[in-house]
């Protein structure tokens, strides 16, 4: 009923356009009454953008009760992934909320906002894992804001797919190549180095140690 | 009179709220008459977001007319200079400003919005740039965000305090951290590999290359 619902507000929003659409019209079309209408959804709006706020809360909780001890960027990533999945569990609506929201500045105005409010805590959680750290309040805006960035891209594709695209398999892909790029890139050695100011980046090959070793050799001499 | 119509407006909505406030109320404050605030501002909500457009339009400008040979994402940092520019041209307005916003959810929901025009400015920039590249799209619209998060940290920083920050110094900062960490990590090495799947880092360092060997092989063998 929900979904049934939300789809015939979006059509008739697409058809008529979101303003001139009334709540009595929507419940008509999924042939309901009003009540029925108010019982699943708050507003007009809310059937727009179903489940945020709930699924925020949950957000918050999951992000709260992650192990300490987990890389934070990935926890990020599986986050992400509960708010992928309250897309991929209703394409057809998510579908048709994506062409709505092209069309309408309105709606589109009212999603990044509720993408902020993920953003933000993602943030906030991030400035918690990297408290102490010297620009750890920087790292963790950059860091949330291209996890975000990274859930947006791969839902943006999925949605250009019409739903055929493995979203979740891409959406890890893409916080795993953000996390990466943003991991605190010190190794051991140059926590331990003494006074070397010694910078070795995260490497991750099969080839043999003796082999990355000469290509490292060339690398060096050659940007020096 | 742009600026003075400006701070009235502000404190009104501050005192009064943004609703209850009108426009003769503000002119009134203001000491001018009706028709003076519509010559500089289109609306009521234009007096809290001054400029944008015509600031998008520059940057829009800015990036069309970028060296084609310069590192991407420092062309964004000196395009988020400009932006940063129009807050820090009016501190006293700023600062009221992120007071407003941080009280009226409809003001942030509307700012959140105009940064989210800049953001989606800088990931076309950015896909025409890497353009071809396999993940382009991605590395495109995550490296905007990193930006705009960047950006936006170093405002906030600023009019936390209280405009004494050099803003445009640490957003400098913010930005090459952030080209630093996105930076295409594979070297030439890697690019002409022969199927070996090296991934080497950066290496930033002033210690003699022997050195820095000994100590990548040390690293490398604690990594296995």
């Amino acid at each position: 009923m929900r979904s049934a619902l939300a789809l015939a507000a979006l059509e008739l929003f697409a058809e008529q356009g979101f303003e001139a659409t009334t709540v009595d019209q929507i419940a008509d079309a999924a042939g309901v009454g009003r009540r029925t209408f108010f019982r699943y959804f708050r507003s007009k709006e809310d059937v727009v953008f179903p489940g945020h706020d709930e699924r925020l809360a949950e957000v918050v909780e999951r992000l709260a009760g992650a192990d300490p001890a987990a890389d934070p960027l990935l926890v990020l990533g599986s986050t992400a992934e509960v708010v992928l999945e309250m897309y991929l569990a209703e394409p057809e609506v998510s579908l048709k909320r994506f062409e709505l929201t092209r069309e309408v500045p309105a709606l589109r105005d009212k999603e990044i906002a509720s993408i902020d409010r993920y953003q933000r805590v993602f943030a906030r959680y991030l400035r918690q894992r990297f408290a102490g750290e010297p620009g750890g309040d920087l790292r963790a805006a950059v860091a949330a804001a291209a996890v975000v960035a990274a859930h947006n891209h791969v839902l943006r594709q999925w949605l250009k797919s019409g739903g055929a695209l493995d979203a979740k398999r891409s959406l890890r892909e893409a916080v795993e190549h953000v996390a990466d790029a943003l991991a605190d890139r010190r190794s051991a050695v140059e926590r331990n180095g003494e006074g070397e100011n010694v910078v070795v980046g995260v490497v991750r090959t099969t080839a043999p140690t003796g082999v990355v070793l000469k290509q490292l050799e060339d690398a060096l001499r050659e940007l020096r």
